[in-house]
């Protein structure tokens, strides 16, 4: 089985036999539309050319509690437990809540790229690099940590906030951000999983 | 007494005893320049042609604790009380812990128009304003809430963690910010107050 999930830069083709995940340019869809692909979609220009394809399925997922407008891909991943905290840590850290199969609510923060590239925004002096070996117990003394703490410390707060003991990472930046708590666990694929359980639910347009 | 905070852009001039602080462009220095004034500088431009000024006195200060390359801004701040949380909220939020007058550390937020950007700048379905309303209990269910509370809940978050019960805000978003909290004080003088109590303790260069 073949399950895509496309964004508005590139879309990710999951291979459930082979556990692979291939990052593909749009202009590489054409050689798989004789293939059976599940997918979800956020872009609405490749979602025209996709619906011409006659073996592609789109995936749809309603989850108790959700809001308007709410990415299909945070759905995906809140499908996968009825309680934890899902954290797709990606150009934006989305986090979201599952509690006895519905959901509660979430946020959005600033990727890490991003978020060190909004300081350089700011300022030149501000340019700096994450330090990813930061201890988070006190406030720091030199820029690139006032920085870096800035960065990490609200994830780590805003989550331990939930008191929630399931915390599952996904997304690029995932398993470095997992490694801040001590039970979270980081799955590559958890965005694909929840697609799968959305596919053996019969949740296709 | 004239007291000038020198930044990148513009230069902040306090008149002690009109309480009064003008926002000025750096062509209007020249008018000052008769002026007995006390400074502190960001801008090393800027310093280069102020050295000239005959009645222009530069403060200096060192806080015990501190480390290198700390602004002089954030100096003066954490000079008005010996104990506190001290935060300038600007283009970005610096937050500086003085204990029994020992500099404790600090860190920098950005601040909340260049955090708001740096939402935009990472996908146009991110671009939002800041609901200044929000309820911070429990993780929302709207775009832009999700973005409201992550850019306002790790400010608190960060400031409670540090259980201190003395918090001064300035700056431009720092009266706002300070309504966060049961018990801050909001002053927008407070750098000023800073630099004059550097003057009366002969912190001159």
């Amino acid at each position: 089985m073949l399950l895509a999930d496309i964004g508005n830069s590139y879309f990710h083709l999951f291979d459930k036999d082979k556990k692979i995940i291939k990052h593909l340019e749009f202009k590489e869809l054409d050689k798989y539309k004789e293939k059976e692909v599940f997918y979800i979609c956020v872009n609405p220009n490749i979602e025209t050319k996709i619906k011409e394809f006659k073996c592609w399925h789109k995936i749809d997922i309603s989850l108790n509690g959700e809001y308007k407008g709410m990415g299909i891909d945070r759905k995906a991943l809140c499908l996968n437990y009825e309680n934890g905290l899902f954290i797709d840590a990606g150009s934006a850290i989305t986090i979201d809540k599952m509690k006895n199969a519905e959901y509660k609510g979430g946020t959005i923060l600033l990727g890490l790229k991003a978020h060190l590239k909004a300081y350089e925004n700011i300022s030149i002096k501000l340019k700096t690099t994450l330090n990813k070996n930061i201890s988070l117990n006190n406030l720091p003394k030199n820029t690139q940590d006032n920085i870096s703490y800035a960065i990490l410390e609200p994830l780590k707060l805003i989550i331990e906030k939930e008191k929630e003991k399931n915390i599952y990472f996904t997304g690029g930046d995932g398993k470095f951000l997992s490694r801040l708590f001590k039970n979270a666990i980081y799955d590559e694929f958890l965005v694909f999983k929840g697609m799968q359980k959305a596919v053996k639910k019969g949740l296709i347009c």
